[in-house]
C-alpha cells in the first residue's frame, strides 16, 4: 500500500507569490511545477526545481493554457496543433531547467481549465497526449500524465503509448457517480484537516470515499492531490501525510 | 577554409510572420531559432526546428530579453539571476522541441539588445554564460555561444568553460577599429548583393574586411550572419553562399 | 440610400504589421481600431487614430479577448465581470488616444471570437453591452455596437439603452437562413472583386443577398464590412466602394 | 499648511494580490492606480477606481514600462515615440474607467524604474511629459505629474505647460544633497512608524528632513508618498496621517 502526494507549486509570478512552496515541498512527494503560462517565471521555476531536487521530490510539468491574466482557469478553444506545441514547449522548458538543477521532469499534470477540459474534450486531450508522446525521446521515455479516473485522457494515452496515473482529491466532495462535486456547489471543498486526512486514508488504503449522499464510491488512484494556495493549505497537507503514514500507507512518488 | 552561415529564423508570432524561413533554411547552415521571448510561438518553433532537422541545418537558441512589444531590441536592466533563469528557460524550451523533432540545440545566439549589451556589460554577460554553463549537462556538454570578436563574452565564457564562436556581418559597415558602424549611421547597412557577397568571401577566405575609411581590418570569424527579415534578404543570402562556394570556401556549420 | 464601409485596422504589433492601413483608410468610412488585446500597440493605435482623424474616418474600438498569441480568434470562457472590465479598458484606451488626436471613439465592434461568441452567448453579450453602457457617460452618450443582424446583442443592448448597428459581409457566403456560411466550408469567402462589389450594391440598395442555394435572403444592414488583412484586400474594398458610389448609394459613416 | 498623502494601489494582477488597498484608501488622499503595464488588470482598476470615488480619494494614473514580469522595476531603453504612446494609452485606459465609475484621473505618477529614469533622462522625461500634454484636451486640461524635487521632469513640463507636483518620502533616508539614499544602502528604508510619522510632520510643516549625516535639508513637497506593499504598510500610513492631523497639517489632495 503506497500513495503519492502531489501539489501545485511555483505559482507566483515576478513580484507576486502564491502559497508556501518550501513548506509544501517538505510534505509532498510530487511537485507540479507551473511552467510560465498560467504562473511561474523562470527564476521561480529554477528555485522550485532546485528545492525539489534537494528534497528528493518528483518534478512534474504543470502545463496550462497561455493565460497569466486568468491563471489558466478559463477554457480556451485552441487549435489542437497550437495546443500540442504549447504543451511541448512548457514540458521542455521545465525539464531543461530541472535537468540543469540535477533532476528532471518525471510526469505531466495539466493545470486548471486545461485539466478539466481534456477530461471530456477528446480533441484537446489528444493534443496534450501527442505533445507528451512526441517529447518522449527527449525525456528518455514517455512521461506519465496525471488525470482523473474516467477521464478522456486514459484511452487516448493508451493508444499513444503514454502512461497515465489517476489521482483523487482528499479535500473535495464526490458525487455518487465518483466525479467531483463542482466547486460552485455548497460543500464542494472540505476544510477540516481531520476529515480531509481521514478521507485520504480511506482513499489510499481502501480505494473508496464517502460521496455526498453518504454512499461509498470507488476511487482508484495512485496519487492524492492537496492544494497549496488556500489558507491552511500547509496544515491540511501535513495532516493528510501524517494520517497516511500513521495508517501504514507508504507515502512515495509514483514516478 | 570553411565558414558557417547563420540567420535569425522563426521570428513570427501568432498570426504575424516575418521573413521567408523556408527559403533561408535552404541557404544557411545555422538557424538562430527565436525562443518565444522576442518572437516565435511554440508552433513556429516546432515547425522551424522540424524544417531545420529535415535540411540538416544546425539549430541555435536565439535567446532574448522578454520583450514581444519591442522585438527584443531594447536593453533592459535585468537582475542577473533573473536573466540567467530566463536564458536557461529559453534554451531548454527550444532544445526540448528540437529533440522532439529529432534534432537538438547546438549553440546559443543572444538576440538584439541582449546581444549588444553583453558585448560590453560583464554582469549581464556572466548571467548569460552561467545559464549556458548550467544547461551544459542537460545538453550533453556545454553549448557554444555566438558573439562578436572582442566581446566581453569571450573571457567570461572561457572562465566558465563555455566555448565561443565569433561571427561577422557581411552586410554591415565596419569601423577601422573592427567594430560595427552603428545602424543609425549612414551607410551602416549594405544592400548590394554583389558587394555583400564579395565582402563575405574576403572575410571567410582572408579574414579581413574593408572599413569605412578604406583600410583593411582583421575580422576573425567562424560564422557569417545574414539577415532574414529585410527585403531582398533571400537573394542576398543566396549571393553570399554562391560567392563563398565559388571561392572554394566550404560552407558548413561550426556545430 | 446610404451605407457605411468598415474595416479592421491597426492590427500589427511591435515589429509586425498586417494589412495596408493607410490605403484602406482612403476607402472606408469606419475604422475598427485594434485596442491592444488581440493586436495593436499604443503607437500603432495613435498613428491609426491620427490618420483616421485626418481623413474624417470614424473610429471604432475593436475590442477583443486578451489573446495576442491567438489574434483573438479563440473563444475564452471568461468571467463576465472580468470581460466587462477588459472591454471597458480597451474602449477607454483607444477613446483617450483618439481624443488626444482630435477625434473620438464613436462605436464599438467586438473582434474575432468575441464577436461570434456574443452573437449567441447572452452572458458574455451582456458583459460587453454593460461595458459600453457604463462607458456611456465618459463618451458623452452611449456608443453603438456593431453586430450581426439577429445577434443576441440586439435585445440585451436595447434593455441597456445601448444602440446597435447591423452589418453585413460582402465577401462572405450566406445560408438561406441569412447567417454566414462558416469559414471552414468551401466557398465561404468570395474573392472576385466584381462579384463582391455587386453583392455589396444589392445589400445596400435592395437589402438582399443571394444565398448559397440561389434564393434571395434579406440582409438588413447599415454597414458593410470589408476585410483588410487578405491579399487583394485593398483592391476588393475599392471595388466595393466604387460600385456603391456608381449605384448611387451614399457611402458614409453611421456614426 | 496642507499636504497630500499618496500611495500605490491596485497592484495585483489576476489571481495575485499585493497590499491592502481598501485599508489604504481610508488613509490616503491620492491613489496611484496601476494601469496594467506593471500591475493592475482591468477588473482591479475598476474596483480600485470605484472604491476611490466612494471615499473621495483622488485617482492618479500610475504609468509604467510594459513589464509585468519585472513589476516595472527595470529600466528599458525605449524609443521616445513608443514610450509616449504607451504612457498615453495607460492614462486613457484608467481615466476612462475612472470616468465610468463617476470619477476621473486627476494626475499622473510614473512608476518604479520609469519614475527614476525620467528624473535624469531628458529624452524619456520629454516622452512622458508629451503624453500628458497631448492627453490634456481629453482630460479637460493638462494633468499634473508627480515627481521628485529637482527631477528633470520639472523644466520639461514647464516648457510643455504641464504642471508638476513634488513629493517626498517619509520612510526613506535622505542624503545631505536632498536626494534619496539608494535602496541598496543600509538604512535606506525606515520602518519605525513613530519615526516615519515624525519625519512626515517635519516635511509637511517645516519643509525639512534630517539627512543621514544629521543635517537638515530642505524638502519642498506638496505630497508625501507612503508605501502600500510592505509589511506594516497600513499601520505606518495610519501613523503618518494621524501625526499630520495631530500637528495641525491639513491632509488633502493637491488635485
Amino acid at each position: 500500500m503506497k500513495i503519492d502526494l502531489n501539489a501545485d507549486l511555483g505559482e507566483g509570478f515576478g513580484v507576486w507569490s502564491l502559497g508556501d512552496d518550501l513548506a509544501l515541498l517538505d510534505i509532498v512527494t510530487s511537485a507540479n511545477v507551473a511552467c510560465g503560462f498560467h504562473a511561474g517565471d523562470p527564476l521561480i521555476i529554477r528555485r522550485t526545481c532546485a528545492a525539489a531536487v534537494d528534497r528528493g521530490v518528483s518534478i512534474g510539468a504543470q502545463v496550462s493554457y497561455r493565460d497569466l491574466a486568468g491563471f489558466g482557469r478559463r477554457e480556451i478553444d485552441m487549435d489542437p496543433e497550437e495546443l500540442c506545441s504549447e504543451v511541448m514547449y512548457q514540458i521542455a522548458a521545465v525539464d531543461g531547467i530541472a535537468r540543469a538543477m540535477g533532476g528532471r521532469v518525471s510526469y505531466v499534470k495539466p493545470h486548471g481549465a486545461l485539466y478539466n477540459r481534456i477530461c471530456r474534450d477528446v480533441v484537446q486531450a489528444e493534443a496534450v497526449v501527442a505533445a507528451v508522446a512526441d517529447y518522449g525521446p527527449a525525456a528518455g521515455g514517455s512521461l506519465p500524465v496525471l488525470t482523473l479516473p474516467g477521464s478522456a485522457v486514459h484511452p487516448i494515452a493508451e493508444r499513444y503509448g503514454v502512461p497515465t496515473v489517476s489521482e483523487c482529491f482528499a479535500d473535495r466532495a464526490y458525487t455518487p457517480a465518483g466525479t467531483l462535486l463542482p466547486r460552485r456547489e455548497i460543500g464542494a471543498v472540505l476544510h477540516d484537516p481531520d476529515e480531509v486526512a481521514a478521507r485520504a486514508v480511506r482513499m489510499a488504503r481502501d480505494g473508496v470515499v464517502t460521496a455526498v449522499d453518504g454512499t461509498d464510491v470507488r476511487v482508484d488512484a495512485r496519487s492524492v492531490c492537496v492544494h497549496g494556495d488556500t489558507p491552511g493549505a500547509v496544515a491540511l497537507a501535513e495532516a493528510v501525510r501524517d494520517a497516511l503514514v500513521g495508517a501504514g500507507v507508504g507515502v512515495e512518488s509514483f514516478a
